[in-house]
Order: structure tokens, then C-alpha cells, then sequence
């Protein structure tokens, strides 16, 4: 059940409508890591720089997470996003992004990890995706991959490559659209997944996620919250918990992809609750099982009324 | 059982991306009495001119939809709207409105609706709605009313009280942001229970709905068709398929509710996939089964797998 995360750490500066944050550590691979290692222990492949809290490594190693793969480069800066949320929270501007060690990285994948059987590839450069796949000896059971926009309008034909290599792709509602050129989600599926993916998940951020499989179809709601107050990482965060949770029971069904898929939006809703991560790394077990009972009510109706 | 249900009869003409109809028949009451009546018999009230078809109201009729309450006037026009929607089907501008009969409608409750024990408002002006709750002898054990931003800017103080005496509100997630003044959902809706209703269904097109009632959420997805060809009628469809299922079933728990909004989803799912009522009065209980089957699927999961 050896569960591989590829992706950035980083630090984030964050405006939204309600607050503003310091430099705070973030980055897919942070989120997903913090997030998956609620289920299983997880080994990280990223890459940062001299600049980065000791801390922050060594508060992901004592939560099981393999830092083996994760590169640090002493005499360089890590990864720098920063970012303001409009008033719906769902649409951001990019106000500044410093690639730093992120423009040269090349992922090594360390012999410890080979038995890797489940990869999750966090958004990231496509051909970097791409490497850690091609580096793994065996083929893992399931391989997972997050992607964006960015990689669409900069980098289609690798993205192309890296997708055609995958079993489960992640993207939100736009990017499914303009990567299939269709505005109906449900053709945009059948053509992204004749791309390579048996498996596509749309995120529809506060309006849920949907998956779909052949001619299948599930959908998981997210939950009604009172205040988003900060969504950074919340796709992430989703990612990670659906691995987490998929490389725990080691099971590959479609049955279970979707109790996975409420697990992931679980977690996703703690972590828009506060800046960053910090909701996410101090969300514990009774929390996380009071809140997929929440989603149990919130979509459970009795079928013998119909 | 019985069902009242009052709202426009009327004439539209309806533009989309994807094609124009003739002045074909439309209004809220007659997607509601369309739908409903799968369920349940249904008595009319509304208002329609000399040059109302006398074979929709045949056919109505043969439907057990009860026309006594619908004044027929013989030298008016019936209403009549015209719109155009934009790409994502879910925003319309209005192009044409002839007030024509519902200008000076004065409905009457006829002696044989005042076993009426489900009343169904249509959105409808806040005052029509009132006068029929007030001319009913005995309240009817579940009121539940529908409505639209347009009240809310010309007659406020009107919708406010007609809000204030109904059971269940149905408005979209615009409208409960306006009338509410709130952001956040969540928040609007413990806003607007506080006003009267201790239900309150925000309709969210694609999205689906969100049923609320004191702390309870319950969340119900909208199918996810492959094109939605016209949505006019889809709000009006799904309220009637809720209350045709309250009615048939005479249960007002909270639990038979969800699926009330399970059942008002599927129906409101027949709705766009034609122009104007077209489809909503060609499906038969063998499709309505079927569709049923589909959003459990679509929503389903092994909660043990948690």
C-alpha cells in the first residue's frame, strides 16, 4: 500500500476578501502530504530550497511522511506563489509567482520508493509527472494526477503525453471544458477519457465533485459552510485524502473510488476553514469521522420512500 | 390528499444558444400541474384570456388536473414572456412582457378546493398568493411557496408577508443571497427561516438544491445531462414534482422531504432535455422509475467503506 506524492512545497501569500496571511508554507505536495498522511503513510518527492523551515520537514517526518525524495537545495529559494481570492472565492488572480528551484527540478525517485503501488501526482510541471513514472520499475496499481489551466495554454502536448499515462485525472469544471473544447461536463468526460484516463474527477469546488467511469457517473456535494476562508489547497486537500484513502483500504473499485471521493471532500472542507494548512495538519480522527457522518446525512434519503 | 396549486398559465417564446420556439405554452402553474399530476389530482387556480387553447385545458383535464378554479376571459390575451438565455443555460434576459390577464387577476377559491390539505403557490405576485391562503377555511397542512428576484425589487413588503406565512420557501441561490442580504448560504438561509418558513429549499440549477431546516442540511444533485436544451419551466417542474410526491404520500416528515427533492430533481431533469412542456408531459412512470434509479446511483455510497 506504499502511497508516492509528487509535488510542490512551497510558500504562499494569500489575500481573500476576509484577511490577508504572511509568507506561509504551502505548495500541492504539502497539502496532499499533510492530508494522505491521515490514512496511510506517505513518501514525498519535491524540492525546495535553503530557505525552508527545518520545522516544517520535520513536523511532516514525525507524521510518517518520507522526505527521501525531497530535494534541498541550500543555496537556493523555494517555490513562491502569491495569490488574491475574488468575493465568490472560487476565481483568483495570481499576483506574483518566483519559480526558483521549482525552474530546474528534476525529480530523482529513490530506491526506497520503488515499491511504490500508489502514485499521486499533484499539479506540477507535466513533464516532471511524467518523469517520476517513467523512473518507477513497476508500474504502480493506481496512478492519480492533479493538473491545471497553466499546463494547458503553456505546455499542451506534454500535459497530452503525462494524461495518456494515468488511470485517474483530476481537473476543476473549466479546465475539463477547455480541455475537451466542450462546455457539456458530461461529453467533456467521454472525450478527456478516450485522452488515456479510465477515471475522470470534475471539482466543482463549493458545488461538489463528480466521477466518472465508462458510462458511470457519482457525485459528492461539498458541504455547506458557513464562511470559505480560505480555499488555497482545498483541491489539494481533496487529492490527498482520496489517496489516502484508496492506498489504505488498497482497493481499486469504482465503489470505493467513491467513498473516496467523500473522503477527499471532507478534508477539502476543513482545510478552507483557516489560512494554509493550518486546519488541515491539526485535524485529527474523531473530527474527520464526525464529518463524513455530516456528509452521510447530508446526501442519505430513504430510497423505499421513493 | 388533496392538492391545490396556484400560478400563471401562459404563452412563451423562448430563445437558447441552441434553438428559437414558436409561442408555445408555458407558465408556472402549467409545468406544476403537468408534473404534479403524475402524482397526485391536482385543482387549478389561475387566469387565462379567450386565446388559451381550449385543448391544453382538455388535456389537463383528462390528466385530472381540476379546472375549476381557472377563470377563462374570453376578451383578454393570456400572459404571455419572452427570453432569450445565454451560453451556460442558467442566466436569461427577459425580452417581452405582456401582463395582459394576470394584470388585474383576482384569484377565487372555489367551495369544492377547501378540502385543500397541500397548497402549492407558484411564483405568482406575493399578494395573489396571500389572498389564496386567506380564503382557505382551514389551513392546509403544508404550504409551500415559490418566487423570484423580480418580487423583491417591485414589492418587498408584500413578498415579506406572504413568506411569513408559508411552511416551505423555494427561492434560487441568487435570490436567497438578495433576500437575505447574506453571502454565505448557510447563513442565509438561518436569515431566512427567521422569517417564517421552517423549510427552505435553495434551488441551484446544475447544481442541484439544498433542503434546510432548523440545523439540517440535505443536499440533492442535479443529473448531469449531456445538454440541457431549454430550462424555462426546470424550477417550476421540480416544485412540482416535490409537492406531487408530499401530496401522493401524505407524509411531511423532514426524511420523506429529501426525497420529495429527490423526486422534484428527476422530473425537473425531463424539463430541459425538450422545448417548453413538451417533454414534462410525454414522460411516463416507467421513465420517472427509471431516472429515480439513476440519482441513486448517482449519490450512493457504501457507507461502511468509510
Amino acid at each position: 500500500m506504499s502511497l508516492v506524492v509528487v509535488g510542490s512545497m512551497a510558500f504562499d501569500a494569500i489575500e481573500t476578501p476576509f484577511g490577508k496571511s504572511d509568507k506561509i508554507v504551502g505548495g500541492a505536495g504539502t497539502y496532499i502530504a499533510w492530508c494522505a498522511s491521515n490514512f496511510t503513510p506517505v513518501k514525498q518527492i519535491s524540492i525546495v530550497g535553503g530557505d525552508f523551515p527545518q520545522s516544517e520537514l520535520d513536523a511532516l517526518t514525525a507524521r510518517n511522511v518520507n522526505l527521501e525524495g525531497v530535494q534541498i537545495k541550500k543555496n537556493e529559494k523555494t517555490f513562491f506563489w502569491s495569490g488574491r481570492y475574488h468575493m465568490d472565492m472560487n476565481t483568483r488572480d495570481t499576483l506574483e509567482t518566483q519559480l526558483n528551484v521549482l525552474e530546474n527540478f528534476q525529480p530523482v525517485v529513490p530506491d526506497s520508493y520503488q515499491d511504490c503501488e500508489y502514485l499521486m501526482l499533484g499539479n506540477l510541471v507535466p513533464a516532471v509527472q511524467t518523469s517520476v513514472i517513467t523512473q518507477l520499475k513497476t508500474r504502480p496499481k493506481l496512478i492519480v494526477m492533479d493538473t491545471m489551466n497553466f499546463w494547458m495554454e503553456i505546455a499542451m502536448d506534454d500535459l497530452k503525453k503525462t494524461i495518456s499515462m494515468v488511470d485517474v485525472l483530476m481537473v476543476n469544471d473549466s479546465e475539463a471544458r477547455q480541455l475537451s473544447g466542450d462546455f457539456s461536463l458530461v461529453r467533456a468526460a467521454g472525450t478527456i477519457m478516450k485522452m488515456g484516463p479510465k477515471y475522470l474527477i470534475i471539482k466543482k469546488g463549493e458545488h461538489g465533485a463528480l466521477l466518472f467511469h465508462e458510462d458511470k457517473v457519482f457525485f459528492a456535494p461539498a458541504l455547506p459552510l458557513e464562511d470559505v476562508f480560505d480555499p488555497t489547497g482545498a483541491g489539494d486537500t481533496f487529492a490527498g485524502g482520496f489517496m489516502g484513502h484508496i492506498a489504505k483500504t488498497n482497493d481499486i473499485s469504482f465503489e470505493n473510488m467513491k467513498t473516496a471521493i467523500i473522503v477527499g471532500s471532507a478534508m477539502a472542507s476543513f482545510c478552507v476553514e483557516k489560512f494554509g494548512t493550518e486546519r488541515i495538519r491539526a485535524v485529527d480522527k474523531t473530527e474527520i469521522d464526525a464529518r463524513l457522518a455530516e456528509f452521510v446525512q447530508l446526501v442519505n434519503f430513504d430510497i423505499s420512500l421513493v
